[in-house]
């Protein structure tokens, strides 16, 4: 009997679940909230005076339940908490609800997202590593200020430089313009994206060219003018990149300064912006990536200026034209339909679907799957 | 009687104070919170539920009334606003009060500060802008990751490189290594602190030497430990500086690689942390700057290993010692006990104290008065 047990013992010891782990995006040394080993997350909120605690995540898709509130229980010293369903891996944008009174939860990072500063949750995915901080050569993010002569004001453009940027001073590089989407902000590629990480893993593979990659903060309103509540002033934004931030790209870092080397992308709003900015372009650009999202209504012969009339002279003039989407996207019948419309008319793209809705860990792999596609000869 | 109710119009005309501005501090478009001419602040809140909703500085001795809650008053559709007394300029923490549930404003960028992100408000101030982005010459903020050897972690350090670095290939540059306080992070010098455009125009008007700022996170725990909760683990900070980070910068920039050339400076906890590592390695450091902290319970024949015994010895090896303090800062006596046995022992050192309280507006002050005294010949 005393063998029996101590084997039962053993066995329960060896399939024992790891304990859960603090979320990546927890704040400096925050215990929770947690995740376990079947990605159920852990809330825990102190707040006594409340009558009612939920947790939520911000959209409708969201991989923690779409926006479906968890109700959390009240414990000791007011203290609430709540363990989810599993919850899809990445990156996802959410909330507490106390009282009614929506907000961020102070035990994780914020990131600006839904035009705010909002509480991110980083599930770790089983299935893959690419964006993941490794033991190879990092390149820098940077902080580059200057004054729009477009909008008037001091901006910044967050800028990648590839590992050893600084050793090899002769060396040039192509350029990848690289916009978030709509509500979020310059920090977004990296801070929600991963793209500086991800760039490191490709390149330290060998499986992408060196790049830079610039990153900017995809509203802009004219100088003089007001910005238009809800409005995404595109037009502006598409002056700012060519007057503004192409030039001071090309004349601040070590760039390969012709179309060949320079390629636009962006994701949902920035998905339209890659797609009217490159394909408007095309003297600046050669590679234009839309990252679910654009395409909306498209007709051949008269969208983007009708550079798709003649599918031929198009195909010779645009060297990569990548569109993606996830299957759970809400815009995904929109996003198949451009690249159905594409094929119709015989013009050379490359569309990815997958797995995933309107969420970071689409806009990962997509950046994944793309960078190696770039500026090869 | 026309005319002088004309001259009456023109008049009230002439002296009407400006519209309150929205807040530099607001997240992208917001109207709220606005500041106006004598500084008040008007913080505006939708929350339909509430029962009682307040705004409240986070510190006793913030610059908007303390930590005193301002209680709102609601409105229509459940919009809740006050209008504080007039604040004092600079960057205040702050939070809401829900239902007696404290926190963030969505109106408002967060900043990363009392250890978790918080809302911040910044009011500019009528007497300087050193601190401002202006038209000139900016340098860049790098985001730079490394693995540590001490914590075993990936860590990134903040990194200023001054105006046209990448333009002057061959130049070599000082660094000074400047550390922030208790609760925040490597972001607090940027975001809260702006030494990137306090250097800028210093820069600018030829009253500093062009330097390399390092702003590393100040907390560090050793591989393989578990963190105390509440502990500064400085010992552990104090080796990563040394072995890992003053190693790492020294490789990766065109620095001036001697102790001559290199300065270390905080606040409060980051005070603490550069005393101890600037007067404990001055093989490395030979200027050191403690900004409202550190040197509590000094004593001249033991303290920092007992350096300052020998003040003629202390003298020659330490070039500059530089100490500041706001004089409603709680900390204020004992910075200023420390100035005073320093002179009492006849050691060199600058001491700097004005108005305002613990608070970054006085650490502004601070990094504008040491800057151009570093690296003097």
């Amino acid at each position: 009997m005393r063998k029996a047990i101590s084997a039962i013992a053993l066995l329960a010891c060896h399939v024992a679940a790891p304990a859960p782990q603090p979320a990546p995006s927890n704040v400096r040394g925050g215990e929770y909230p947690t995740i376990d080993a079947d990605r159920r997350v852990t809330f825990r909120v102190k707040a006594p005076n409340a009558k009612r605690v939920a947790v939520a995540g911000r959209a409708e898709d969201s991989g923690m339940n779409g926006n479906k509130p968890y109700e959390m229980t009240r414990g000791e010293n007011g203290v609430w908490t709540v363990t989810t369903d599993p919850v899809r891996p990445g990156f996802h944008y959410y909330e507490l609800i106390i009282d009614g009174w929506h907000c961020n939860d102070p035990a994780s990072e914020s990131y600006f997202g839904w035009g705010q500063q909002t509480s991110g949750l980083e599930v770790p995915d089983p299935n893959f590593d690419f964006d993941e901080a490794k033991d190879v050569a990092h390149g820098e993010v940077r902080s580059h200020y200057y004054r729009s002569q477009v909008t008037g004001a001091i901006r910044w453009a967050f800028v990648y430089t590839p590992p050893n940027y600084d050793h090899n001073p002769k060396q040039r590089y192509p350029v990848l313009y690289l916009q978030h989407g709509a509500g979020e902000s310059e920090r977004g590629w990296t801070a929600q994206g991963r793209a500086n990480f991800i760039l490191d893993n490709l390149l330290a593979a060998g499986k992408a060219k060196p790049m830079i990659i610039v990153m900017e903060n995809g509203y802009a309103t004219k100088a003089g003018q007001t910005p238009v509540a809800g409005s995404r002033d595109n037009g502006a934004f598409e002056e700012l990149m060519v007057r503004d931030l192409v030039p001071l790209v090309d004349s601040n870092y070590r760039t390969l300064a012709d179309r060949k080397h320079r390629a636009v992308a962006g994701l949902s709003m920035g998905a339209g912006q890659a797609l009217q900015i490159g394909l408007g372009h095309l003297d600046l650009f050669d590679s234009i990536a839309a990252f679910s999202g654009g395409g909306r209504n498209f007709d051949p012969k008269i969208s983007f200026g009708g550079i798709f009339a003649d599918p031929v002279a198009a195909n010779r003039r645009i060297r990569l034209l990548w569109l993606g989407c996830g299957k759970e996207d809400a815009g995904y019948a929109s996003g198949k339909g451009f690249h159905e419309a594409l094929t119709a008319a015989s013009i050379k793209h490359v569309w990815v679907e997958g797995p995933g809705s309107h969420e970071w860990q689409v806009w990962r792999k997509h950046l994944f799957d793309l960078a190696p596609r770039l500026f090869q000869e």
